[in-house]
């Protein structure tokens, strides 16, 4: 039996006209929203990216700058210029582009976002937030979020099953690993260094895969129940392509996303809901700061 | 065959003279140094906890301070209290002894702990640090770290292994599998939700419980290859038990960690280890600091 196709891009269509409501309610109040992305002019692939977020921006009704660094720039201009965006108050979340071009601290910049307009997730205070299970709302990587989106809008649950994430990252693995872990999943954490992978991936019940490798995954290394969910981006000759073979896989697992039309449609639209419930998150704050500037004393 | 115990006692009796020489020598350069205790006095084990943590401090040349807050202490009082040992530059390391009494806001506690006297390795940005893997050294968990020394004293190495760990806390599971990953073991994560946690611990090369719950590992829960660490500490009718039935796995697996005696007598140690290590942290800090201070603007 041939594995179910998972499309993002059906759930994407069923986002945006949720999101483009909510943006709708800051424009009517007078409070147009902006995602701003810093860029740095010596990449491409960022600049294509940058494109794609402006056009999804467009779809929800939300403003979208890019601030384009040229490729020699400094740290101390590239915080200059984020300093810029996380005192403009239109400006309701940033994007650095990451790695910035080697002469430039990306820790230093990702630490100098407001972490109120972080709509990845990636200021150290959000991922802390993440990590030690902090109460209350704080943004996740947008890609990671997707991740569980798709599962959800799928009727995949997490709880009690065997999670098995392959790669580390900051923006995809470990951020996920801790998601699926907050709905119960069992997680394993596989990486280039895992011994007998295939053992793993094997018994997983949920295979994420996230290692930037094309070919990593293939037939005989899923189970016929798996539900496999591909992260991966690569080009391969001008294609892009995930981590998994796709033809072998589709003939062993039960369901699985295609690459490109899996997670990929929905990555954006989580970084724009990052975006406005960070900006609810601040409204609240202001109501109660408000509140408290009224209250006697 | 029966498991060799991993026994911690002969482990911090190496650790013990190690640490004393470089607490002699902030002392000679006549800083001494102080670990100072934020404890409640609504908690008798956290007296008896501060006990030994103050007999470790007086083997290794530490000075140690305790500040009893009483029961009904408000959050406010007790950040106050932990404000007098943030500026007082003889205390090299702070641990408020948690949970605090339900009307104390423990994260708020944390959070106020200055990072660089953090010495258990809990403020939010020492995490962040922890799980987004930055560079240079920042403190971990203490009983994490004892763990991972302990397992090392043993030659015991975790790369390209399979590790489970049972037990997601702040403070152990969680640090301990960011720990385990670090040095490149595969890692899974099991918690009260795993539905066949024995299916896991049985393929696990090193099986790290830490649960909370006396009996939750039996004998047939264990691989002959097994090594195990029982970091549970339980007291049941008065007596402390792992989370390990010992007569058990001990004729099961490999190699195991006895309760008490295992990982207990290291925890403390990498506690003080943290400190002295945060105190040269700080130390090489003053120097950069006056580097730059001499330095033409």
């Amino acid at each position: 039996m041939r594995a179910a196709p998972l499309l993002g891009q059906p759930v994407a269509d069923a986002w945006t006209p949720r999101l483009a409501l909510r943006a709708a309610r800051f424009t009517q109040a007078g409070q147009p929203l902006d995602l701003a992305v810093l860029r740095f002019a010596h990449d491409p692939a960022a600049s294509a990216y940058a494109t794609r977020l402006s056009a999804v921006c467009d779809a929800v009704g939300l403003g979208f700058r890019e601030v384009a660094l040229p490729s020699g720039t400094s740290t101390a201009h590239a915080l200059d210029a984020l300093h810029e965006l996380n005192v403009d108050a239109q400006v309701a979340g940033i994007l650095p582009m990451l790695p910035p071009p080697a002469q430039v601290d990306a820790s230093a910049l990702v630490a100098a976002i407001d972490p109120d307009k972080d709509v990845d997730g990636a200021h150290p205070q959000n991922a802390a937030a993440l990590y030690l299970g902090a109460q209350g709302w704080s943004p996740a990587p947008a890609t990671a979020l997707a991740v569980l989106e798709l599962l959800s809008a799928y009727d995949e649950r997490a709880a009690g099953r065997d999670a098995v994430v392959v790669g580390l990252s900051n923006v995809v693995g470990k951020p996920l690993a801790l998601l699926l872990l907050r709905e119960n999943a069992t997680v394993t954490f596989c990486h280039c260094q895992t011994a007998n992978l295939a053992d793993h991936t094997r018994r997983a019940d949920l295979l994420v895969v996230a290692a930037g490798r094309p070919g990593l995954i293939t037939g005989d290394m899923v189970g016929a129940s798996a539900t496999v969910v591909d992260v991966g981006t690569n080009y391969v000759e001008g294609r892009l392509v995930g981590d998994v073979v796709y033809e072998e896989v589709a003939e062993s697992a039960a369901r699985l996303t295609p690459v490109p039309g899996g997670v990929g449609p929905l990555t954006n639209l989580m970084l724009v809901r990052n975006l406005l419930d960070l900006a609810d998150a601040s409204r609240v704050g202001d109501y109660y700061r408000l509140a408290e500037t009224r209250s006697p004393r």
